[in-house]
């Protein structure tokens, strides 16, 4: 199974790009912004193809191309300008949608945030509502359409190692997750069927990866 | 029929509620921000309720109870910082869409921007494309829903003295139109049932208002 990575060159694409091409059943095509960002991947003997998320549905669809899976893992992170938000959480989100859609890829692995419902834009901090909002809104797009979704809610991601252990579930409690340990779901979730159509929260806990993903 | 603007207090707001007043058919309830900003409308004989669009969609519906139609005309403007742009022009209008439906309101006409298909977003420069992805999200979410809308897409806004003579259809040249002339657009498309499940751009033209939409 051949992955697009949509923001690979992030903290958790970096992670995922790696783990996809230790898998026996999986390898990774790195969608990237600029062609310096390349060796990185390059050197795991993954393919590149550069585009920038502001780019239209037709240059991510072309890098969608012969693809079987996509993972939407690009984030212009909660802290950005607003302005990015919109363009890259949102719109790029639901461009890579249509982009699947168009070269006939029906396996998409989103990304979300902790809590997208309606109840979390309300209840977010002033800063912090924009980004909650465009993950909603790219959570609902993606729900509406007929692919092969999984949408993945992680918690406060950190840059601590892994522990391939972790507690996911339709509602868990918040609390942190290393970004290593998302990358490690995304990659049981494209190797488990079950998790298609289902949405989930993730956090550290002490079930490891596989099992959790595998009763999702 | 009783009519809720909501961003009355703004400047196409203002002038629509003073034209609702001086119609025989229409009257008006203003919904803004602030208490401080009720003289203006209670001055025309208005309705008020005191409603920021970042409260929750409860507080919305319960403005909008008993009115037979929805003006949105909220807009945090292209201008103004863009973690407002996600929550006024796209968030807020979806919020009052689902009050809309919630207070079971079937009317609503939307003011939106001259263009809002995902060519525009591209096709924006890099400042103004937030407020325009917010326009084309807000706009998608309405036409999803088995409201009576009409989505009206104005030109570049101007405070110039209105003429009541338009330019009115799917596609017009691009081009200026006072704000007054918006408002008066409004009322005119309330009192025209044959702009129900239409959008149509408006700029300033030579022919009259009336005229003008009921050939819509």
């Amino acid at each position: 199974m051949k992955v697009l990575v949509v923001g690979a060159n992030g903290q958790i694409g970096k992670h995922l790009v790696s783990f996809i091409q230790d898998s026996d059943s999986l390898e990774a095509k790195a969608m990237i912004r600029k062609q310096e960002q390349a060796d990185f991947f390059e050197n795991l003997g993954a393919d590149t193809a550069v585009v920038d998320l502001e780019q239209d549905i037709d240059a991510i669809a072309k890098a969608a191309e012969g693809v079987d899976a996509i993972v939407f893992t690009a984030g212009s992170g909660p802290h950005t300008g607003k302005d990015k938000t919109i363009m890259v959480d949102l719109d790029g989100a639901v461009k890579t949608v249509e982009a699947a859609k168009a070269a006939g890829v029906k396996r998409f692995v989103m990304i979300s945030s902790f809590d997208t419902r309606r109840e979390a834009i309300q209840a977010a901090p002033e800063s912090f509502a924009p980004y909650v909002a465009a993950k909603h809104y790219a959570d609902k797009w993606l729900k509406g359409t007929d692919l092969d979704y999984t949408i993945i809610h992680p918690g406060i991601l950190t840059n601590d190692k892994g522990t391939a252990q972790v507690n996911a579930g339709v509602e868990v409690e918040r609390g942190e997750i290393p970004r290593e340990d998302v990358a490690r779901v995304v990659v049981a979730s494209l190797e488990n069927e079950n998790t298609i159509g289902k949405e989930f929260q993730l956090v550290a806990g002490s079930v490891p990866v596989k099992e959790a993903i595998r009763s999702i």
